[in-house]
């Protein structure tokens, strides 16, 4: 049986979002922050990173959403989550994904982690301060990219969907005003709407 | 034709050196950093990111390393870049680029680039600082899961392997001290003995 550790609010949201559109049989695993058991002995035993998402499988443990997330489409050929047959469109998919782990989700991580790349108060401060900058900046790029209506690789929907769709809720938080992005925002409203978003979103 | 869009002592070297050992036909454009050339208006129709490496095909452009490595193995797959047929083998792969790509390289990231995530001095200064110790953070836990001898991923040669000869290529400008992490300079020092990777290495 397939075993996420996720985090309320965190990043594995695009992970869990993807096994319930696979209908893929799996548990769950809640690692509390606040008590950051995502650093416990425990948990680095499971990803010695210290972060979420994990996807425990019968083979053993897997990490990083663009990983996960194509995992799933592969194992789950039938809910039709990527191109798997087409090179080309499957690097596209993984693209996609790999500039909102790399980029735009580091960009994010700015604010509430900051810690992570300076010590000083002062300079995590400064960083927090540039976070609605820096996102605004990564969401121009996509919603230049963005079909309207539709997914973010066209008609067919695929594991960039709940990826991008778990990024863009933090926007708010981030201090970015969402207005400027419409086609994000109907993406996000559009994603909301499906019953395994609202099954991921559900404690 | 390919065609990669590169710059020396970048991150693109990755996909060069995945395009050599693939036996690939391929042109090579080079962007020169001291120019600003990958923010020039005839890049940006190219990759809107600015960034390298890009890779045009007779489909149109891929971006981003993990993506690009991914096409590279899935197109020539008589190299056997990658477990094509095994998707958790695959996503082990996945997952090691996807944690170069968003958390080490973004961590080096941090000397030569503090201005993408901070405008103050004071603030970049302090995260150039920091990296000896987040960079050398990231290569424990490679250290930790690099086989004794062999690849990466043990026995077979994969396109993680020519990504982490990138990034680990980078550590003494890094300010790490090297003999601290001695399976990844046994893994640098086998790689670049390669044919593919000497090929790839010259201008
Ligand atoms: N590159 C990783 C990033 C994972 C990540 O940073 N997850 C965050 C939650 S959004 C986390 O676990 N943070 C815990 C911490 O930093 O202690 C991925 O895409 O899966
Ligand atoms: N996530 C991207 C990162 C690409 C990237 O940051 N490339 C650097 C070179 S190592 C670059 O083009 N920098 C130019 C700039 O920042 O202006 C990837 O893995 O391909």
């Amino acid at each position: 049986m397939l075993k996420l550790y996720y985090s309320p609010g965190s990043c594995a949201l695009a992970s869990r979002i993807a096994l319930e559109e696979a209908d893929a049989p799996y548990e769950l695993v809640r690692l509390d922050f606040s008590k950051s058991e995502q650093r416990g002995a425990d948990y680095l035993k499971i990803n010695p990173k210290g972060r979420v998402p994990a996807l425990s499988t019968d083979r053993g443990v897997l990490t990083e959403n663009p990983a996960i997330l194509a995992y799933i489409a592969q194992s789950f050929p039938a809910a039709k989550l990527a191109p798997l047959d087409d090179a080309f469109a499957f690097g596209q998919v993984q693209a996609f994904n790999a500039y909102l782990a790399a980029t735009v989700h580091v960009a994010h991580a700015h604010g509430p982690r900051g810690s992570r790349w300076a010590d000083d108060p002062a300079a995590i401060a400064e960083m927090k301060r540039k976070v609605p900058e820096t996102v605004a900046a990564c969401f121009e790029l996509i919603e230049e990219a963005l079909p309207q209506g539709g997914w973010v690789m066209g008609g067919q929907y695929t594991i960039c969907d709940p990826y991008l769709f778990t990024i863009a809720s933090w926007l708010e938080s981030d201090g970015v005003d969402v207005t400027r992005f419409p086609k994000v925002l109907d993406h996000r409203n559009r994603m909301a709407e499906r019953p395994a978003v609202k099954k991921a979103q559900a404690i």
